[in-house]
């Protein structure tokens, strides 16, 4: 069976384990819940605390990125500053009636997908055909292409394509009311800080952890000893206001997210660690693929993706390469996963390259971890904003020529033009990167006038007021603002596209009941490492469980005593259900001669031990130092316990 | 020197070399900051996540508690039941003409402290005594004795004592101005899920983590197998728009906290593992001591305290054991740590004892961890307000006697009487407890009838409406609310503490100039275990230096390569003052020999070990295998690397 069938054929009964099982289960649901908020259960919540530690593992520590924890609250400033106070939002439509709201692009899609299915249904399934009702009149008369054609579009729209398209086809609420045109409705959850109720106390919960960063550059900047490049990295939560919350983990108003910010010199992306990395192979579904209407992955290594200019630089290819390997780390099926690179309308204005790494659950491919190239976008913001540097220096070996602008200003002219306004435009014209002053230098050479925007005041500069020359100089230091290089995990996506990847069913065998469903999660992440298991309640177990107790409390290796009555089939059961990698049975062999069996779950192998070696047999599987089939050639397999 | 000297003495260079050293930083420095909000740097959050790691092996893997990860957006009706929306206040005053704000109390005290500090201005010191500026003319006519008693009742003051206060003492704003009479300010931060703006819109921020872990009682419940005593855990933020922050991370509006809660039955307190804990000795601060007047901590073993009734119960003792032995294994210093009861006035009303884990700062015994019996407080409130049943139950070997109370009611009088509003009546009898069924009981047979509020509505009911009895019967089956004990630490005060009491500066040598201070972190905790120094930044060394990297890598250990071209003494007193306990220094011997030295933080001194063993002899001193001593007789001790 193909990857996605058999995801999608397990939804609904790895779903119900999950809920079951209590990995999560909607928040405040003794309240009747809260859309888009969960709470995780003890499996859960293990599962992401060792998701957690693993990422600090493999990107933290193996990388020495400086890690940060900020605050969640955040002023409105800050949020001004990095565009997320206008530019964070989504499209909203409100039914004029009852006032309900929808987020617009995914109420489209819905619209679209409902009319392709009512094509769909057999007309001759049920004999007679019902009375078909209509869902929309205008969409119903285009074929089936063109509405998958429009299915695309859709996630592209802005308020005016969106506009337009709600008048072209008539769209209603589903109760056949009016909508409002679409607007923009900011996604930040808003509150105040302290108890004055004015403009500067408005604050808002971060939408992205990332700023927390952009906004501490000097202080890591100097913690780094005032080199570039160096990684900043926060593991902590986002918040984001969703119109309307759905599928499970996936689309959520709160969720935990990790994210590095790699600062690098913009002409120089690359990593000190790339050449060991070059070489792995990742599944690449390329904007110009894309634009060509496919969906093909390419199978390409990064050192090639790069040498033929699909991944824009070293730096972007090596953090797709770990991410690649740390998803597989965490039991993520390679084969569903992908990177997929943004196409050129959906890139940020800001970002150079972008590339999602997307993986298939029974949902289609959703996007778990973004890598955007963000350029020199967000210091350059919040430098800006608070006139304060956010640079690095560069001491080159030998002297570099570098290009600047030099401004000549007919200062008398200017002063009778613009009068007391002449200071902000000097000021501005300082303040120009050499791309933009060259572009009013064209202008004023083409044209003999430029209009220049300050703040809300248009300026009309006319060429004898100024001329910009550019003028290469040799230095040794050069100062400059670093790119950054961003990859970001959403960790919710990433536990649930876990748990599905890792729900299996056992093969239907004699005896067995219901207990054949487990989830095979790699021992790193699995929530508790080890199930210690009596045959039964009796007395003369519990000081043979408190020796075993005591020896992975010292090595700190997670337990779950199980003393109830059931049988031990059913114990097994449970501790696979929660993905429990090993049990150690306690017996009456255990109370005659010091051994106890050791069951790996997906095997459901068991080997003989004794009592004193068995907590650093299972520290040694753990750390992966020793494979199962290993130890099973090392100690005498078991085969089951007599009663 | 006594500890607080010392810490007061140290307290300005502590704080400027953690600010240096970017341990903590006030958030959103750049833009001027945001009162009561912290970021942590790269130590502050290393730190912050090693002391995560060990609260969830000494709590939740030691006592295979139920960890649970709730939402901290909380909807309104949740925290209406728990009581926070009426009862989570400050009181607060306003300066009727600028607007400011302060909390009542802290104004209060400080004013008071202020007068104090007044008097004791030696007016001889510089020769002339300077005009004297009137603070409060009122409070001056006191004498120091009676503004210290004063001082000592700000604290318990309630809306009526405060308001009486300001007026008998004529208490102006800062600049002179009149202040408000005092009010309750609601704490939390308020906002509002979705796009709709609507009253069961409204949410808040969480206040403690604790709520998250009520609301999901029966689903922890089931997953612990229906059985009841059982501990959950959670590890998360919590909020609190505090009026006026202050003390750095003492009072801060966003922190982290670690709580637990241990479902108990309310008639049997006891805890599995009492016995291995019950001569843990405690310094005790118990209510009789403080209501007598004195602040004498008396050293008393777990048990003589629960036999001579200074601690309730065994459940809590063992709790406070738990975290005493905690706060040790943290490097807090155990002669700055003492456990103080809640006195009568200050306990919530529905907690039965509490106690506060206090350590001694330079600002004073501040409270870090609450060890509250919360009884059935909150399972009750959540279980009224949703009309679920939050209980458990307990099959006894043998019937054992319960009392209940069994209602008699006359009901064509209570119809006739109260017509369609009988059944609210009806249904508020059967829901009572047995206390406030006698209490009704006991009213209505001395006063012939009594009033009983339902909701809002008050019913006079009368001797012939309903008598209440008790009656004893025999059962197996028993059905209770259990009671919580709740221990509930500031993560971010712990932080703090530990960083004050593990400040060191070293005797002034020969030699030495500013590098003498360091901060003496338990290895358990330290930000990063190791530092990896080369003599130089020489290329020879590069491929020692991937080899010991790759060790460290394989064994999980945390390091930081410093190459800069400092002296070996300034990176040593580099990675001192972030707390790294060991440092491996890279030689021209290791080209030779493939040995390097190890470095102990503390002691200064170096061992020499071969470049294959260190990172195993590494992890055997931070897992405590093995002390610095037991090395330094195993291993050649070395004296000074050749430069």
């Amino acid at each position: 069976m193909e990857l996605k069938d058999a995801l999608v054929a397990n939804k609904t009964s790895c779903e119900n384990l999950l809920k079951r099982r209590f990995f999560y289960t909607s928040s405040f649901e003794l309240y009747g819940g809260s859309a888009g908020l969960y709470d995780y259960g003890p499996p859960g919540c293990a599962l992401k605390c060792e998701l957690e530690k693993l990422w600090r593992e493999h990107f933290i520590v193996f990388d020495e990125m400086l890690e940060v924890s900020c605050s969640c609250i955040t002023p409105y400033n800050v949020l001004k500053s990095s565009g997320h106070v206008d530019r964070f939002t989504d499209l909203m439509i409100k039914n004029v009636v009852t006032g309900d709201c929808y987020r617009a692009d995914k109420y489209v899609e819905d619209l679209i997908n409902t009319v392709i299915a009512s094509m769909e249904t057999p007309a001759d399934k049920k004999g007679k055909e019902p009375a078909k009702k209509v869902i929309n009149a205008k969409l119903e008369q285009l074929s089936k292409q063109e509405l998958e054609k429009l299915l695309v579009l859709v996630g592209d729209m802005d308020q005016k394509a969106m506009e337009e398209f709600l008048e072209t086809y008539e769209v209603k609420s589903p109760e056949g009311n009016d909508l409002s045109k679409p607007f923009p409705f900011n996604l930040m959850f808003a509150t105040t800080i302290g108890p004055k109720q004015e403009v500067n106390t408005v604050a808002y919960l971060r939408p992205e952890t990332a700023q927390g960063i952009f906004v501490n550059f000097n202080r890591l900047l100097e913690y780094n000893g005032g080199k570039v490049p160096f990684a900043a990295a926060q593991i902590g939560l986002g918040f984001r206001n969703e119109i309307s919350p759905r599928n499970g983990l996936l689309r959520v108003r709160e969720f935990l997210m990790a994210e590095i910010e790699y600062f690098v010199h913009p002409k120089d992306k690359t990593h000190h660690r790339y050449a060991d990395f070059k070489d792995v192979v990742l599944p690449l579904l390329s904007r110009v693929e894309q634009e060509s209407g496919s969906a093909k992955t390419q199978k390409m290594s990064i050192a090639d993706a790069i040498a033929n200019s699909v991944i824009d630089n070293e730096a972007l290819g090596y953090f797709l390469a770990r991410t690649f390997l740390f998803l597989k780390k965490c039991g993520i099926n390679p084969e569903g996963v992908r990177f997929r690179q943004h196409t050129s309308n959906e890139m940020a204005h800001y970002a150079s390259d972008c590339w999602d790494a997307e993986i298939l659950t029974s949902y289609g491919w959703i996007e778990v971890v973004g890598h955007a190239d963000r350029m020199a976008y967000d210091l350059t913001c919040h430098s800006k904003a608070t006139n304060t540097q956010l640079v690095a220096n560069l001491r080159h070996p030998e002297p570099i020529p570098v290009t600047r602008v030099v401004p000549a200003y007919n200062k008398p002219l200017i002063g009778k033009t613009f009068k007391t306004k002449q200071k902000a435009l000097l000021e501005h014209f300082e303040g120009l990167s050499l791309e933009e002053a060259m572009e009013i230098e064209a202008k004023l050479a083409s044209d003999g006038s430029c209009k220049v925007l300050v703040g809300d005041e248009e300026f009309e500069v006319t060429r004898p007021m100024v001329s910009f020359e550019k003028v290469q100089t040799m230095v040794s230091d050069e100062t400059f603002t670093p790119s950054v290089i961003e990859p970001s995990f959403g960790m919710g996506r990433l536990i649930y596209s876990i748990l599905e990847h890792s729900y299996r069913v056992r093969p239907m065998e004699e005896n067995m009941q219901d207990e054949r469903q487990y989830v095979s999660l790699k021992p790193p992440i699995a929530p508790i490492k080890c199930s210690v298991l009596p045959l039964s309640g009796k007395e003369v177990f519990n000081p043979l469980i408190t020796r075993v107790q005591n020896q992975l409390n010292k090595l700190g290796i997670s337990y779950k005593i199980d003393k109830s009555g059931a049988s031990l089939g059913k114990r097994y059961a449970r501790t696979d259900e929660i993905g429990v990698p090993f049990a150690i049975t306690i017996d009456f062999q255990t109370v005659k001669d010091d051994t106890l069996t050791l069951r790996e779950r997906d095997s459901m192998k068991q080997i003989r031990i004794g009592i004193d070696k068995v907590a650093d047999l299972v520290l040694d599987l753990l750390r992966e130092n020793l494979t199962w089939e290993d130890a099973m050639k090392e100690f005498p397999v078991f085969s089951q316990q007599e009663v």
